[in-house]
């Protein structure tokens, strides 16, 4: 039986290897020889291991299965095919256009989670999946993810290392397919598997190293880490190429597919090891029939109603709007990068701890663990200094591509943050944010607008992201009052002005006070809150062009791709699609144009020319 | 003696406490619990350790000394001021407007090499700091950083970790000031300070850990850093806010000044701790007097020379220039993220083997240690996928705030390149980089002028960015044509264009072949390529503006801050300094809007409305 089990899985790793080589010979681009090396744990992994009900991807009990590496993905396509998920024709479909068989894994194919691609994320994501079910959805299954032993050199993987082991995922295994080289020669340990074993044990996992082409050494491993009482990972020693003499473990072989003519060779050369072509089409495990776990409702989601005039920072008011929803939608789960006292995201402790999950400072990691829980239809906010979104702009992008929905506060924008300096105040986020495919941004300027605000994002699709401000400013909004994504609010207007302000987060303030000075001296002005600037309210920046002929933009960040740039934009869309003129309106663009220093808020949005006085100055 | 040289330690540590203390309650914010507990190790540093000329920071042998965990600066500034760097007045004018002396260290003091305060960056920038000194410079000066143990957890120490050690930089020393406790409670392994020695093993590091407040210890540990064959870490157990017991080791004194009768009862337990109130002035020991190795130039610095019409990749143009630059300047310095082979930055190793240095799938790394190497004087170019980029947006953020001058180019961007599919294509990477502070963004059309803008960058300040292109595309410029930063070439131009399509990199090509197309129907139309996108040509937009009244601004890359974005920024400044009348012209903006797929460069472009065929009817 163990001879059948051994030759069986030989066969399929066979298959895996040959369907590999013809779908990229065919495509004529492609990543053979990485799928190559991992073809023997695949093939133990989908005949014996992997639980998965591939009529139902939505299954809550099915494994994750993520290739951190995704450019091995013709393997993954070739396992589909043999499980009998996608037909030949398909897998031959291979970065055709109109294909879902992509270059990288996307989520246009149902069974791929998240889009891979770019390296060191796929370990990262696992682990979010790994903590839902171990904490959250309280089920059986699996995280099983393929790493590839270049991606090692991230920092994101050790982000993941570390955090696996805090929560003790030993729901997640990993498999590092040490295949010794990288794109361009060998990578940094090559096949020193002992250094990859001794760094996972010291990150708190358990560590196996076997040979990954030895079917019953994988079968041994595998199931050693079903039994683990923590994340192991399966350090594989393997070959480049592995099953094809004439490019195994070659250097030049990466990213390139075979000619006509060696794939011929190759495919007898492989076929001939185990006995003949095999064609196979195997059954894979059946996931459990548990239900997850759900958690009753706690509350009513009535959000807090402030006193108009009020003086509350809008970060708090994302706290207390956190708070509502968190207690009163089980779905939602809030993540924080050890600043949880700052950006008030510690009210989801109060309102339901178990839905709090403290990533430390990992900003990369959070939004990956995010990635991760949404693919188990978690609503999920994270929060951090707008600032540090920098440092997760890769996973952002990729969760675009991944179609994930992510809704992420940032706190402490801008100059008006104040004595800590230039490294904490984010004046690129804006720009960043409406740079990601199918994003919103939001920035409001009052705690009710916060709070309506972060409740609309929780049921909102893609990636969301919502700029809160560190000082405190007085509540505008009544209670109740709507504030639908794309709009503005025309805080101040007449029959008469002579130009519009439009402002968000702190500058709104600071424009209010410029036009009620303005309108003390007789001149009024328009004031706009363009607490959506992405997407933009079009229709009314329009009008106030028309009727004020003088748009001044202010705001709190670089002048590149912030408010100035949306406001401009959406004016060339009104000129295009007809609903402005021909003349061309005054515009000024009020931003922080030199590097800010240490200060006091108010001397600093004074500094970089952003106050009421520069305001003022600006229709003067 | 050796009671004489602890006692002396220890009233040293006495003083820097105290003026932790000291500044940070005149400040009324900042960060005295974290500076209070490095006192010790920065002691014995200053005392007998460090090799520091005060006067002559730009001295090549001085010691680097970088505080990786910013926030604690109080300590980092009491330091210079026992030093005699700076005097006791000056350091009390921490925070406050227009010094110097600012919430986290920035280079606008002369012996900070790099800006940090956001977590994580300050070894990594330290690893290129020793790279420098042990290969490039050839000379004895030291690496120390001051790390966080809350800042453990960014993977982008982990980078470091791995590299440093790959290229046995047993010139770098790493102090973790393990204090427990993060901003908002305890840190992922407290004081588990066996792990982190353990990691540090496992990573290829000696380590050693010790009682942070045994000055006794830390001598020894620094003394055996010393004679490393590896680099260092030592792992210093320590208490926050150590020295004052009310607030040592307690959870809620994070950057937290005390009140101004805490601080006199603070000051009086710690000196009375020492004897008295200390008042030391100490000398720092000199650096070496070498010189640092130089390099002959090999080459006579002769861009190459292209044909018009011939085909030839920017990316290609990139290697190119590269390589005669490299070879000719020996103060040029080439990084690269293991993607050498495909950027074309590995015509280095012929040009210079000993300036080139694999960073491997670290983007991060790759950026902190351009920014460490650049502290030393070398001209740094690093490249990678212009999308990854986006792995290392907060290094670059803060290379800004470094006042860094990075020379970085991006290659594969936008869709054009291909089957790969999104993730690894560039589409945001514009937006990303116009909004870096002082940065310059350029994105050439054809080999020639990459080469000669990469000749150009070389000696450029600031943040410089180069996009390039995957695909091969014709030569339109001839050798000995100039490209100034801030330029544009109108490269079609008649008396009655009817319209300006402006574009850059494969789009430009794409331009061209439309108004070739109209021309030969008898529509003239102006084709700008706009090579420079920042700082970018406002007089030549607005003159096409005002001649032809339709700009077709064609770009791949998504709609928000790239060269639609920016042209409609220029024209609003042609507007505000009257170089534009008050008509509007009309608008048009081709760019990608929707989730891009694998497929062939030509069918992608088509298929993201970008190509040929959609220029043409976007005047039609």
């Amino acid at each position: 039986m163990a001879q059948n089990e051994t030759e069986h899985w030989q066969q399929l790793a066979a298959q895996l290897r040959i369907d590999s080589i013809r779908c990229t010979t065919k495509a004529g681009s492609g990543h053979p020889s990485s799928a190559m090396s991992g073809a023997d744990f695949m093939a133990v992994l989908m005949a014996k291991y992997l639980k998965y009900d591939w009529n139902n991807p939505d299954n809550p009990n099915n494994d994750s299965l993520i290739f951190s590496k995704g450019h091995a993905c013709p393997l993954l396509y070739a396992a589909y095919k043999a499980a009998g998920a996608i037909s030949d024709d398909e897998m031959m479909t291979l970065r055709e256009i109109g294909s879902r068989i992509e270059g990288h894994p996307t989520p246009d194919i149902p069974w791929v989670e998240a889009a891979t691609g770019s390296l060191g994320q796929g370990l990262p994501i696992g682990v979010g999946d790994a903590i839902s079910g171990k904490y959250l959805d309280k089920l059986p299954f699996r995280t099983w993810v393929i790493c590839g032993d270049s991606e090692m050199a991230e920092g994101s993987m050790w982000e993941a290392f570390a955090l696996a082991s805090h929560y003790e995922l030993n729901n997640l295994i990993a498999i590092i397919d040490v295949n010794r080289l990288g794109q361009r020669g060998e990578t940094m340990l090559g096949w020193d598997t002992g250094t990859y074993v001794e760094r996972a044990l010291a990150f708190g996992w358990s560590a196996i190293e076997i040979n990954g082409h030895d079917v019953d050494e994988i079968d041994e491993a595998f199931s050693m880490a079903m039994d683990s009482d923590r994340p192991t990972c399966i350090v594989a020693r393997t070959e480049k190429g592995h099953g094809f003499k004439e490019i195994a473990d070659k250097p030049a072989w990466h990213g390139k597919p075979l000619s006509a003519e060696q794939a011929e060779v190759a495919i007898k050369e492989i076929s001939d090891a185990v006995g003949g072509m095999p064609n196979l089409l195997i059954q894979v495990n059946a996931p459990d029939d548990a239900q997850p776990q759900s958690t009753p409702s706690t509350g009513d989601g009535k959000m807090p109603a402030y006193k108009l005039g009020e003086k509350i920072a809008t970060r708090q008011a994302y706290g207390d709007a956190i708070q509502v929803i968190g207690a009163s939608d089980p779905a939602v789960v809030v993540l924080d990068a050890e600043v949880s006292n700052s950006t008030f995201a510690e009210t989801m402790k109060k309102a339901a701890p178990d839905r709090f999950f403290e990533i430390f400072i990992a900003e990369q990691q959070m939004i990956s663990t995010a990635t991760g829980l949404q693919n188990r239809k978690k609503k999920v906010f994270c929060s951090t200094f707008a600032a540090f979104y920098a440092r997760a702009y890769d996973q952002i992008r990729m969760g675009a591509i991944s179609q994930a929905n992510l809704k992420l506060c940032g706190s402490h924008a801008g100059v008006s943050i104040g004595e800590d300096g230039p490294s904490q105040m984010a004046l690129e986020d804006l720009s960043m944010m409406r740079s990601v495919f199918g994003s919103t941004v939001l920035y409001p300027s009052d705690a009710t607008s916060t709070a309506a605000l972060v409740n609309t994002m929780k049921d909102l699709d893609g990636i969301s992201f919502l700029r809160s401000t560190r000082e405190k400013t007085p509540v505008l909004y009544e209670d109740g009052e709507e504030f639908p994504i794309g709009g503005s609010k025309t805080v101040r207007s007449s029959d008469n002005d002579v130009a519009t302000f439009i402002g968000a987060g702190i500058t709104l303030h600071e424009s209010i006070k410029a036009a009620e000075t303005l309108q003390a001296a007789g001149t009024n002005v328009r004031v706009i809150d363009l607490y959506s600037v992405k997407p933009i309210d079009v229709q009314t920046i329009a009008k106030a062009a028309k009727e004020t002929r003088h748009l001044v933009v202010v705001e709190d960040h670089w002048a590149q791709g912030g408010l100035g740039d949306a406001v401009l934009a959406a004016l060339a869309q009104a000129q295009t699609e007809g609903v402005l003129d021909g003349e061309a309106s005054k515009f000024t663009h009020l931003c922080v144009r030199e590097m800010p220093h240490s200060g006091k808020p108010d001397e600093l949005l004074d500094a970089a020319g952003i106050s009421a006085r520069h305001i003022i100055a600006a229709v003067s």
